[in-house]
């Protein structure tokens, strides 16, 4: 029974690394679909995000038996139980890159960016690129060096939250509400993604050290 | 020791309890704040939301505990499973009414909340107050049926938010982009509320029958 328990746990360690692999691949194609006005790469995370939330259903169901049968010992627990969080940030990180190729859907043929805004959000997007690849990262070694240039990341997802508040209420813009308001919930989306990823950092910061960092309670 | 790990499973119990309890006095005065500008709910917001992120790690702590130390049967397991995830719920709903509060605290002494829209906030915050309340009854009783009546709520949450948003896009809307900017992210905040209400409902007839609703992959 053992041989198939540790088969399990590698199980939901390469679920989690295949859902960070399709988490990231989704949103680079949201923020492509945003910005070019792409309808089939839109379509795409349209259609590839159930397999996101099926993958996350799996791991739920392999943890719960685990547990269920095999009454894992104190280290495997913390790596079920950090699993379990883990998946849910993933999951929640498909949405809402979803939820960016459902705006640019809804705005094709036209182009949902307009030209003021369209270099901020084409650095959210690649910030969000480079945090989800540091999360696959982290996942697949468990480098909790890497877990502090994510914070780093983090931070400057924030700086552009606000720099691109900064320039929707400038005199200059001239692009109307609904554009506004289309930016402001892109720019909340791309925010969220960032702390999801955060939080998957801190949560494997807690697998290899036992020790969840300071600032969990601000973002988990 | 069994009589121990009962009492600790109660505990739990207890925990999800009192964090529902302490997120709906959150909605509520966080909405006070925004419709009244008053100051005084908006900081009880922001100071009492370290003590649901401490229920919350307290929760998770005595889990891993009895998770690691009792090895629990089938039912229990399910029922501390649920209790991970229903805390995370709680805790991100006690988050988005301290955005609610912070907000209506940068705008005072205005007003956060416009004329126009001042109606549509208002039943947001109705709803918001009758999702959780129908919360903490399933919490406590477990009663199925009222999940149920929790789904229709979620949906009248997303028609106030058509209707908020059908009010900013309006050509009467004269109140420029920053306060769309904010009734945007307000709206959003709502209705993310209702969403993990009816997160923890389903949890609950997961708990009671074993098998999760349909709809579930949508929203967890």
């Amino acid at each position: 029974m053992r041989d198939i328990y540790h088969d399990e746990l590698d199980a939901i360690g390469a679920l989690l690394l295949d859902m960070t692999n399709r988490v990231a691949v989704a949103m680079s194609r949201a923020t492509q679909a945003l910005l070019d006005a792409d309808l089939s790469s839109a379509e795409s995370v349209v259609t590839d995000d159930a397999q996101v939330d099926a993958l996350r259903a799996d791991l739920e169901s392999r943890t719960f038996l685990l547990m269920a049968q095999q009454q894992p010992v104190a280290s495997d627990l913390r790596l079920l139980f950090t699993s379990l969080h883990v998946a849910a940030d993933l999951e929640r990180m498909g949405d809402l890159a979803l939820h960016i190729a459902k705006i640019a859907r809804m705005r094709y043929p036209e182009v949902a960016v307009p030209a003021p805004v369209r270099d901020v959000i084409a650095q959210m997007g690649d910030v969000a690129q480079s945090l989800v690849g540091k999360v696959a990262e982290v996942i697949d070694g468990r480098d909790v060096a890497l877990a502090q240039a994510i914070e780093v990341e983090d931070d400057s997802m924030d700086a552009l939250r606000r720099k691109l508040f900064l320039i929707l209420l400038s005199d200059s813009w001239t692009e109307g509400t609904e554009t506004a308001i289309d930016m402001t919930l892109i720019g909340r989306y791309y925010e969220r993604y960032a702390d999801h990823a955060v939080s998957v950092a801190r949560r494997f910061v807690f697998i290899v050290t036992g020790t969840m960092p300071d600032r969990i309670a601000a973002i988990v």
